[in-house]
Formats: C-alpha cells, structure tokens, sequence
C-alpha cells in the first residue's frame, strides 16, 4: 500500500468524471485504497448530488469511518438524504463518542431523526454520554474498551481479547477490573504479548495507574495527558468504577479548540467553535461586532476624559501631541502581560495562589520596563526640538520629563493591571481568556489619560498650564 | 495498586524526614509506588543536596524515567552531582528523543559532558537524531520500535515481538518493513493478537498506512496526526525508507509548545521558550521590552503625525477629545482580525491561496463593524449634546458625523490590514504570528489618525477649520 500524501482537487474531478458517465466500479476503484479522511476530502469537492451516490458506493464500514471525518454542514446534507436504514448501519458502525458530539452538534430536528434510527442498546449508550455536561471526561468518553479479570493468565487474558475485542477502539491497553466494575489496573497488550503466557495479570508490571475522573474539565484533561504521556486512560466515577476510555487523539483535538478558543478571546472577540469557512456573515460578525461594542462602550470614557481636560488641551496642545503614543504604550504593556499569565494559567504553569508572586514581579518588570520607554520617549522629544524637526516650545524639557513619568506610570500601571486581571476573573469563576488585550487596553486607555494629565498638571503647573 | 493523584508537599516533606533520619529502606517504601512524574514533584519540592540522595535510592529503570520528568535546571543540577558511571547508565535508558531534546537543551558543556557518558551506538544514534534541523519530524522521532517481514504470519510476528519488543517505547504498532528497509505497511498489535494466527501479515486488514516525511515541521505534524487519529506514526526519508517512529505525546507537547508561542507572540513579546516561572528577569524583560521598545518607536509616529495637525487641534480642540477613541477602535478591530487569522493559517483550516477570499469577506465585516460602530459614536455625541453631559459647540452634528465616517474608514483599514498582514508574512517566509495584534495596532494608529483629520477637514472646512 503508499503511503497517503494530501490529496489534491485532481482526484475528486476524476471521481467526478467517473460519476457523471455512471462508471461505478472505477469510482470505487479510485476510492478503494484511499484513507477515509482522503475520500472525505475528496467527497467534499463533488457537487451536493454527487455525495450521497458517492457515499452509497462505499462499504458499511468505510462509509461510516468517511462519516466521522466530514464537515457537520456535509453531514447534515448526508443525513438528509440518506434513507432511515442506511443511517442506522452508518450509525451503528460510528465511535461513540464521535456520535454523541455529532448529535450535540446538530440541530435539534436532525438530532431527533438521527436518535430514531440508532438501535435501541446504541441509544441507551448515546443518552448515558449525554447526561454529563458538556466539555467534561464524560462527554469524551468511549466504551468500546476490553476488560479482563485480575486472575487470569497472560494467555487467558489474550484469548480474552481475542474473543471479545473486535471492533473495539483501541486494543492498545485492556483494563483489570475487579468486583462491581472497579478500575484495579491497567495492562498494555505488548505487555501480556512480552510476558511469559503463565504469569498472571496482576503480576505484570506496568507502569503505574492513572485514570481521569468523569466530571475533569477539558483543561485537566488535557494536563493528565500531558503529565503522564499516555496514548489512551481510563475514566472512573467518584467509587473508581470504570466508565470508559478517553484516547489521545481526541484529546489532542481538545488540546487545539482550547488554545483556539483563547486565542480568539485573547484577540478581543467571542470564541467561533468553528473553523474560519464554516462560520456564517451574520455569526461572525455578531461574535466579532458585540465584544467590538462592548469595548467601544469602553473607549467611550476617553473622551469623556479628554473632555475633562480641554483647558489644559486649550493651553498647551503639545500635549495633545502624545496622547496616542502614551496610551497605547500602556494597553501594549498590559495587552503582553495579559496574553502572558492567561497562556501560563491554561497550562497549569501559574495557579491561583500563585498570585502574589507573580504581582511582586511584575511590579519590578512593570517599572523597568516603563523606565525604560520614558526614557526613549524623553530622549525622542529632545533630539527632536534640538535638530528642529519639531517645536514643542520653550518647555520641551519638561514637556519630556512629563511624558517620561507618565510613561513610567502608565506602562506599570498596565503592566500590573494585564497580569493580575486573568487572577482576578479565574477568583470568581469566569475564564481567564476573557481578560483580552483590548479589554486591559481599554481599561488602560481611561486611567493612562488620567495619569498624563495629572502629573502634566504637577511638573507643568506655573509654565505651560 | 491505587489510581495515583496529583502529589501533595505532604509527600515531599515526609521524604525530607526520613531522610534527616537517615531512614532510606522508608525513603525507598515512599516512592515505591509513585508514578515517575510524581516522584519528579517530590524530588523538586526537596532541598538541592537532597535531591542525588533521592536519585541514587530509586532502580536504574525509575531513574532514567524520573530523570525525563524533572525540568532542565533540576536535570543539569542532577548532571554536576553525580558519577560519569551513574550518568551513563540513566543516559542509556531514557528513550532517544528525550535524550536528543536535553541535549539540544543543556548549555554546551554540559552537553559535552553528558555526551562523553554515553555509549558508543547511543552516541551514533543520538548524533543522527541531531543531524536534523530544529523542530522538524527528525528531532521527535525515536528509533525504538519493532520492524516485521510482509511474509511472516501472525503467530511468527508476535513471536517476533516477543524476542525483540523488551525496552521499546511503544508496541502498539509495529512496522512491516520490505527490502533496505522501506516502510510497507503498519500493524496495530492488537490486530495481530485478533488474527488468526496462521494469516499473513501481509493480509491483515488495517487502516491505509500514513507515514510523516522526516522534514516535516512541527505545524505539518501536529495536522497529520489530527487529521488521521493515530498515537502513534512511522517517520520516512525521501525514498520511503523508515527511520523512526513519533509518539502521539510528544506531538501533544509541540502543539501545546506551537499555541504558546502564537499566543506570545499574539501578545506582543518573543516566545518565551520556557514556563513563566523558568524564565528569568533579564531574559523575561529582553523578550517583553524589545517588542515594546519597537512598537514604541512605531508608535512614535502619532507624535509626527498629531503634529502635523496641531493647527487644525487648536482651532477645534473639540477634535482631540475623539482621538483615543477613534484610533483604539482600528487597533481592535484590526487585532481581533489578526488573531483569527494567524490561528487559522497555523491550524490548516486556510492557506495562502485563500486570501482573496478571505479579503473580499473581510471588506464587507469591516464595513458592517465600521458602520455599526460609528453609529454608537455619532448617537453617544448627539445624546450626550442633547442631554447637555458635554458642550461639543455648535457644529456638534458636523463632529458627529466626522466621527461616524472616520470610524466608518479606521475600522474597515484595521480589519483589512489585520487579516491580510498574517498572509503576507506567510508570504514572505515570516511567522503569521508576528503580526501581533500590538503590531497591527501600531500601523493602524498612525493610519487612523491621518484618515480622522483628512475627514474632519472635508466635513469641517468653512466651520470649525
């Protein structure tokens, strides 16, 4: 077999070809030796119509597996068209747990269409997952693992496996329960391969049990994974009876929306829980349009403050000048910080009490750091007036010691407020993500304004204002 | 044996007592059950002299696994402290790729000395691993895996295991491997196990082989494995011959390690490369303040362009008091724009051919978003006039509506420039990600700024200017 390489548009206008002059077999040839995600891929590019015969000609097991890997609007299209049977045998063939994410996915319509058509054990399983809320171990669970008795031999527990695990998820590990369907232990089936065929289960060393409580959120997850870099983990309830197994695979897909999502709150908008193409006008600009409000809502307060300070603005509007070069110093600060402490939080870098330690420092770099932007900021205004490519007047002296104390102040001032902001909003509860760059930059933009023209109003007092 | 949970110090400090009291059988009893990671937790928390007494009391194979989970400062102290002979047997059993990464890690005479451990053939296979360039699919691989012949039958393949399989990283899949070592096929371990004993390998039913080029960026290997769901994949050179195997835990690491640094970077600073409590005060503050000092120097440019307006500002000084607002309104749309962007170029779901697409999307979000905001402005200064909370003077109406369209202008050229500069970067060879959302911000103060006095002094001429 080659090796699968991307596949390009090519192929699926030769599938499309091969449609169009009912050429069936060589459709199926074309896809035969394809990976699922390949003829996915493929099926997407063909014209609405052509996806369902496409999808016909596969077999049961294909057509189920091409099925998890298709985009949910294309699912949806599928499902639409396909008779009640035909969903029921791709449905019975699909993983759980990519099952029940389909059916969280959908409308609610599609969903009870699809709910009918599963057999009445596969529907007891689908509600079982779904009791859980949403985004915990439950949800991501499969059961579609093999358990063997701590008794056994390694050969009985290999006949076991032979007997009972086909079609399972993963045979990688099998799990030792004992009474009442309590987690004991865990075994990898190279393990038991390696062992001599006599010695018993529990005698096998292997290397220490871990498993994930049902109700671990998606970032404990993901730190359990990473903590013990596993390939697939068992969940267990509060009594340590066995749920299910979670396997890396999907955890990594949860590990990627993670970041996604605060990446897209930490650039100041509502995360999309979809891909860039597959989120509608109206949603995308809702999502982006109402964070975009609520934060211009914010910078409202600016002009009020400016308006605040028109008669210093009146009397001296060099100072007017450096405005924008003084808040925005502030909000990239704080913007820094924020993105900085939220990452280190999500990854369990920093917890909570981690707070103090963190302030300390960041009052040291805050400080350092706005020092040192004064400084190029005094030095700019002075070299400026001196080879006269500006005139900021007879005090362009104190006109600089005002914007280097200003920056000072207000580059600390963001520094700390970024930083300790994602504590404060994970304190009561809400994701730190939220603290985004433009919301510290909005908030630094109000107080920069004031700091400038208050200490503009000390070291100016009696020259400019 | 008991599902381990996260350690406490309580652990640490019992250890610290029993060893103050010279206990090491109790030592020993404490740790005898702990998962490595754990042990690593507890070894940490302990005083540094403390820590090579703990090492030398766990078995050569725990060593080697604990030594793994243990961060570089506490690897390197670890390295000063003991014998050439005790190195060399840890170095010997921890896998390769952890191994090549402390290496890469380690400042360069600790390297040389750790180098100088270690035996002749690890020393040959630790030097191939490095001959690849960063972060591409060579580093990550290990070669510990279980290579089978087409023609073998099943029983003869997990006898084959059997005999070669002690000490490899991982069995789940082994690799049938055809003449000088070219990668034919993959077969999971349990579906040997499944086969009737007697079948050839050649014939077991497995998914479509997929295999990672052994140049492959991190970017291109974290999509491969999420696009096909496997735990584990063979690594090929150009001629299809296999080289080594990659985990699926370590490319949970890179796509942690590759979000962290967007996000960073995102923020506006250099990637850290490290936990935010590993990094020091002068690397932290090199990596925060360079990226500060040069969005300063950018932003210096508002101080040149408000100057240019300094006539039109004291005439109308009622325009100064809109400046913060309008241009903080084009930074966050074009940050938000940024963010989305970079995060779908570095999960696939766009390339660089899409940007057309993506453009004429863009124009008509940035449109919509520059409307809708201008609107809240030009209704918050009418309202505000009208509820006499602000004297914005007689022309009130002609500021408002210079207000509307100027943002109407800045937010449609921040959301454009936003999500256009992640593909020119591509483009040019760069990291989308250094298109921060301060970056963008910057540009599009300056522009803001121009695009708000060119419209004030249209609306304005013959009233207010």
């Amino acid at each position: 077999m080659e090796p699968t390489r991307e596949t390009s548009g090519n192929e699926a206008s030769q599938v499309s070809e091969a449609l169009a002059t009912r050429r069936w077999e060589d459709v199926r040839a074309l896809l035969s030796q394809r990976h699922p995600s390949d003829i996915a891929d493929i099926i997407i590019e063909l014209p609405a119509d052509d996806e369902g015969i496409v999808f016909r000609l596969l077999s049961r097991n294909a057509a189920a597996e091409v099925f998890a890997y298709l985009p949910y609007d294309h699912q949806e299209g599928l499902i639409e068209s396909l008779t009640r049977e035909e969903l029921s045998s791709i449905l019975d063939t699909i993983p759980d747990d990519d099952r029940t994410r389909l059916f969280e996915e959908l409308p609610a319509e599609v969903t009870r269409r699809l709910l009918r058509s599963l057999s009445p054990d596969d529907l007891k399983q689908a509600r079982k997952l779904l009791g859980y809320p949403p985004n915990v171990a439950g949800r991501f669970m499969t059961p579609d693992y093999v358990a063997i008795k701590p008794g056994m031999s390694a050969r009985e527990a290999l006949d076991h496996v032979r007997l009972h695990g086909q079609g399972k998820e993963t045979l990688d590990v099998v799990y030792v329960l004992g009474e009442a369907g309590t987690l004991l232990d865990d075994v990898r089936i190279g393990s038991l391969v390696l062992s001599d065929p006599d010695t018993k289960v529990a005698e096998i060393q292997d290397p220490a049990l871990v498993s994930i409580p049902a109700m671990a959120t998606e970032d404990e997850i993901v730190h359990i994974f990473e903590k013990y870099d596993r390939s697939v983990l068992p969940v267990t309830d509060d009594a340590g009876v066995m749920l299910g197994i979670i396997t890396v695979d999907d955890v990594l897909d949860i590990a990627e929306r993670e970041a996604t999502e605060d990446i897209q709150k930490i650039g100041g908008m509502e995360a999309l829980d979809a891909p860039y193409d597959e989120v509608g006008f109206l949603s995308m600009t809702r999502k982006r349009g109402g964070w975009l409000a609520a934060l211009f809502l914010g910078e409202m307060l600016t002009a009020t403050a400016m308006g605040h300070y028109e008669m210093e603005i009146e009397k001296a509007v060099v100072l007017a000048l450096f405005v924008p070069l003084i808040i925005s110093s502030g909000g990239n600060s704080g913007g820094q910080a924020s993105s900085l402490i939220i990452r280190a939080l999500a990854l369990k870098e920093l917890n909570l009490g981690d707070w103090w330690r963190v302030f300390r420092r960041e009052v040291t770099t805050g400080i350092t750091l706005g020092s040192f932007l004064g400084a190029i900021g005094f030095l700019r205004i002075v070299l400026w007036q001196k080879l006269h490519l500006a005139d900021y007047g007879a005090h362009y002296m104190l006109v600089g010691f005002t914007v280097w104390v200003s920056l000072l102040g207000v580059v600390s001032f963001g520094t700390i407020s970024g930083s300790m902001l994602p504590f404060l909003l994970r304190l009561l509860g809400f994701d730190p993500a939220t603290s985004s760059a433009p919301f510290v930059a909005t908030l630094v933009d109000v107080t920069g304004l004031v700091i400038y023209f208050t200490v503009a109003s000390v070291i100016l007092r009696g020259t400019l204002l």
